[in-house]
């Protein structure tokens, strides 16, 4: 859900230079207190206003009765009262003027009914006065750079994190914040990574693990149960944010995609790297099942169609996520191509590498022969001048010879990034090694990054020394290439135009619509007015208007017109019985095929003989090409386009690919390219290559005429030859109610 | 490779009592010198036996001027000397009569021919003197708790690892070698680990991040060139150590097959737990890709099903290894069921945690409703007393309600095993918290990991306390869930008695043999002795003969008695061309189906008249049923076994199982489960369930009669109907020679 405001508002939350503790009495062990504490301690210079009915001052800050008491303005109020004190502090907030207030009290929605309606109520008392509300129960934000402690995490109770290389005048990108030094730590940095959690816990689990890696961070924000702002809308804030460089998010849901593809927007225009660990998805946006598009729309394929389609990195857990975050921070996102150079001074990390570079979706690099004759002059005998490129462990002692060996791989157009292996390094190894890697990154200015497969306390200096020179290091040859998949991958764009700025359009769960007997040029201004599922024939003339082929044929009510049909059909027809709402006509006997004029009666007789028959739809029968399904639906996330193998294979192959609407020709190649779809197209056991630009065209016309249509679009087959893309199959359903989660 | 000595002999890699060093002079600086002083600073107390032509002590040790010259027993030599020099000192080393020689030296096969036929010309001067050898051109072993560096990995230049928490009387499991404390460190421990590693750099590094994290490793050992001993040898050898616990490797090739069948048979009788990083699995056991079985057994393919077959868990990255071995380590294996109880305190951990066991093939425990009425009274209403079950942060501050949701969750019969998650711990926590689970992991015996997804550094003595209650713990929930997994896999078992006790037989690949007039109960007597390829009527016949279903019919060679065949195969007969040697009989048009009497004899002439016919066959014509394809071919590690989708479907699905000779009817049941012909099985579109049994059946059949042909076996399709299983088409061809590597 987002409210009224725009996104700017939320920068409070990370950079608000005055901050009101609603519940901060002076009792040590309350959570109020401890903020308090926090803030202090990590070094916040704005104003510091505790707010409490009794007490009087903490540590010699004067506490405030009231938000509205203190004469200042607040930017940020992080409310920890009992749930049934929060609408009180909600409505003082609201009078003070207070843009962004934090909810860290739980006893909410997650409780149940009653909680559900405190939540609403005080999401309601908020927008009504132009407040936004984080949580309630989450554990807070952090805004980094300013020492904005704004969460009770325990996290903040113990030693402090992320401050342990700290040589920012050394780090190309790092730029510096004046006065927050504190506990003799060097300046924060101003410039990084933005992370929202939906879960408070596991984020601040994770923001210690970034901090205690070093990664950039500037800022946290848990979100706790989303009644008002989502960990999506915190993230589209921060991207416009300048000084944000990344973005990294946990979710576990993708709300009602709206959320995201503002954060899309966003992040494209700033050109900013997004990962994602959406936690849950096999269980969200389930699509109704009843028509195959509906089986074959998983909350796994909506979910990595989506997030393929937007330019936004998913990966599968918080290591993946930290690690994508230390190449976004240290070498940037987007445009990064697919061919990666592996240099090796082992060859297992080598060999390693180039299993997880198949795995991960990219190529690896193929080396001019000027590049691999240059290499055989450096690379021993046994070693390898060819990629993966072993250069031993031998050349690695010599400095002149690495750095030969780098440049020339770093020189080779047909290089994007490269992936440098070592094992263990020990001393002296060091830095001869980091100045040759900070070299060549200099000069070509090619993404390069490094895994390390040894222990840190071998060579603990060797990490930050690597970071400075701009270079992520990872512990794992495999790990170090999934990073340079997500630069690969990270290139946010936003979705078309229509769905981009537009809400997706309301689904009506309860009815269909009505085809028949409408003009099918007036089709597209049609409202949902019936519950009468729309018949095949009315169908495939809707599609027919919108430049999509169907067979020849139509609709007959007499066993004489069948006749006639047929003979207009070619001589030789399919004849499907019409019975409106019927889905699957074959499991029912009322399709026959290859009839010929002199059957044509007897057939039609038998078909309208079925129960509901309300006529005969009489097609010309297309024989050959390729059987493929197209279908749009309703999900979660708006409407989508699915593609797959069609006919009988559907079911046994189950493998599809999902977008949301609306889509360009591009995506649908790209569809293609990720589903077995591709290899039927190609030809199989000999058989001519498919059209696969008929098909393209196909399902942009589908795409774009059903996007409006409020049921499941469900064309299987769509029979693909070698120069023409014809719809044999198409059904219009009511999509299920989805179950409330 | 293995020599004629039995593993044990192998031992002195890691508990020699005395170890000479060839090429140990007294110059600093050089690697036989510096493996002296690393044996001396890792308290080895054996005798170390420096050898140098000219040299004459090293800090007080006395050099030799040869192996011989020594007057005692050399258990291992470690040979440092230039690749020239490695001949003279193998034959120093035999003549002294020592078991075991590494040779670190490189300049051998890595470098080219001339290189491999010096190798050869030492493995068989080692052989001949009854010695075993390590190498060439291996960075050596390591005996942990013995102190034995013999190894001149630079890790030993470096901070000494591996040595942090040492607080042996308290973890169970930990028995102490006496008299080895060095450096101020506690003693070692004498049980644990054994590792092996084809990589010496990978290897060293993978053993320095064990030690790092206090894993307890008693061996380490790099195999380089894999001359003689490869690293599954040497892991088999560990295997029956009494005081190896369990088994991690990093191996780049499964060689033959004969070492892994040994290291399973070695691991099955101790119940020693496995897990291989298998590095270019998809480079390596290329099968011919003639047949349809040959492209279905890829590489990736044959590695995971043989180690699927074993119950040697197969991982995918360096960490995912020192994952298991934790797991191994600290809470044993085998025999751990599938069933995972998740319990949380934060609702985001439990998401990833279930996102994990469905991708790891676990299942979620379903607790029972005494459990959960339990738990109900636990967990605050805004928890879950359900798997899985979020006690929430509030129940960890309270160090009763913790032990009562731990015992609850543990005392559950449907419980196998519990994964924890916490995320941020902080001082005070962590005691409490690990009283609990140490209690529920006594009292129930039950294994219990940790998902801790914070820092280190804010609770940094958690891990070690963990681990002395045996409770291995991970960075992450996926982590932790991948650990249970490689905790329910890892059950070793060899393979069924005949490929178990013996090599694979001989694979000659120029030829294929005959079958065609051979009685069928004769033919597994038969040899290779054609380069002509057997028909398939002759090949139907030796099947049918070993009680597998074939249609009904046989070959003719003239159209009158084709009319014949066709009334005797019950008048609607399916043609097939026999030209010896065509594989894709359809292709070249040779084969026509529904042919009826009045039919027959044209067709036969038509059929004839191909280029090749010696006959035709004239079979009954089977209709309906499943489509899957069997497969029996060669590959590098024996002969596999192949099941899949038939027909048309092979190529389109692309997906086999694939498990190596001989298997059982659990192991086809387990092919089955792991492929999409379970589902075409199960029925597809309402058709009726296929008889399994008769497939299984079928399978046995033609595994067992056809482990001992020497060519690729294609039978595709085979047909399962509702009561029976029939091979359709059959063709075995000599596999092609595979590539040198």
């Amino acid at each position: 859900m987002s409210g009224p405001e725009g996104p700017d508002v939320l920068r409070a939350l990370w950079s608000a230079r005055s901050v009101a503790i609603v519940g901060a009495g002076s009792r040590p062990g309350t959570p109020g207190r401890a903020v308090v504490g926090y803030l202090r301690r990590y070094g916040y210079a704005g104003r510091i206003v505790p707010v409490h009915p009794t007490a009087t001052d903490i540590d010699g800050i004067p506490v405030w009765t009231s938000v509205q008491a203190y004469p200042g303005m607040v930017e940020l109020a992080l409310i920890l009262v009992p749930a049934a004190a929060v609408p009180g502090a909600v409505a003082d907030c609201v009078a003070a003027g207070v843009p962004v207030a934090i909810i860290g009290s739980s006893g909410f929605a997650e409780t149940g009914p009653d909680g559900r309606a405190a939540q609403d109520a005080i999401v309601s008392a908020a927008r009504a006065g132009g407040m936004r509300l984080v949580g309630p129960n989450c554990i807070g934000a952090y805004g980094v750079p300013a020492g904005l402690v704004a969460s009770f995490s325990p996290m903040f109770s113990g030693p402090r994190l992320g401050t342990a290389s700290a040589d920012p005048g050394s780090e190309p990108d790092a730029h510096v914040a004046p006065g927050t030094a504190v506990d003799g730590v060097a300046e924060n940095r101003r410039r990084g990574i933005g992370f929202a959690s939906a879960s408070g816990a596991l984020g601040f689990g994770t923001v210690s693990l970034a901090l205690d890696r070093d990664l950039p961070l500037i800022a946290a924000v848990s979100t706790g149960n989303e009644a008002d702002v989502s960990a999506l809308d915190v993230l589209a804030a921060l991207a416009a944010d300048p000084d944000c460089t990344a973005l990294l998010g946990y979710v576990e849901s993708l709300g009602d995609g709206v959320a995201l593809r503002r954060l899309a927007r966003a992040a494209a225009v700033r050109g900013v790297p997004v990962a994602l660990l959406v936690a849950g998805a096999s269980e969200q946006g389930a699509v109704a099942a009843a028509s195959h598009t509906g089986a074959l729309a998983t909350g796994t394929r909506i979910v990595d169609g989506a997030l393929a389609q937007l330019g936004i990195v998913r990966v599968s857990d918080v290591d993946d996520l930290l690690d994508a975050g230390d190449a976004f921070a240290l070498v940037g996102g987007g445009g990064t191509g697919e061919r990666i150079a592996v240099v090796t001074t082992s060859g297992g990390s080598g060999i390693l590498a180039v299993d997880e570079v198949a795995r991960a979706g990219l190529r690896l690099a193929d080396l001019a022969a000027e590049t691999v004759a240059e290499l055989a002059g450096i690379v021993p005998a046994y070693g390898s001048a060819r990629n993966p490129v072993d250069v031993t462990a031998t050349v690695m002692n010599d400095r002149t010879l690495v750095r030969r060996a780098l440049r020339a791989v770093a020189a080779d157009p047909a290089v994007d990034a490269i992936v440098v292996c070592f094992c263990v390094l020990v001393g002296d190894d060091v830095g001869a090694i980091v100045d040759a890697l900070a070299e060549a990154r200099t000069e070509h200015g090619k993404p390069i990054l490094v895994a390390r497969t040894g222990a840190d306390a071998l060579a603990p200096e060797a990490a930050a020394a690597l970071r400075r020179a701009g270079i992520p290091s990872y512990r794992t040859p495999a790990r170090a290439i999934r990073a340079a998949a997500a630069l690969h991958r990270a290139t946010p764009r936003p979705l078309l135009a229509t769905a981009a700025t537009a809400p997706p359009p309301p689904v009506d769960h309860d009815v269909s619509f009505m085809i028949d007997g409408v003009s099918p040029d007036k089709l597209h201004d049609r409202r949902p007015e019936a519950t009468e599922a729309v018949t095949e024939g009315a169908l495939k003339a809707a599609l027919a208007a919108a430049g999509v082929r169907v067979p020849r044929g139509r609709t007959v009510t007499s066993a004489d017109d069948a006749v006639a049909a047929v003979a207009d059909a070619g001589g030789r027809a399919v004849l499907k019985v019409v019975v409106p709402g019927l889905l699957h006509k074959t499991e029912a006997g009322g399709v026959r095929l290859g009839i010929t004029p002199d059957r044509a009666a007897e057939t039609y007789r038998d078909l309208a003989r079925l129960p509901g028959a309300t006529g005969v739809l009489v097609e010309e029968q297309v024989i050959g090409g390729v059987e493929l399904l197209v279908g749009v639906a309703s999900s979660p996330l708006g409407r989508i386009l699915t593609i797959g193998a069609g006919g009988v294979l559907t079911e046994i192959l189950d493998d599809a690919a999902v977008r949301l609407l609306p889509v360009d020709a591009g995506d649908v190649r790209e569809m293609l390219a990720g589903t077995r779809a591709a290899r039927l197209l190609a030809g199989v056991r000999g058989a001519p290559p498919a059209d696969v630009d008929a098909f393209v065209r196909l399902v942009l016309a589908v795409a774009e005429v059903a996007e409006r249509w409020p049921g499941d679009l469900d064309l299987n087959p769509v029979v693909v030859g070698d120069h023409d893309a014809i719809v044999l199959d198409a059904a219009l359903t009511a999509p299920a109610r989805p179950e409330e989660s």
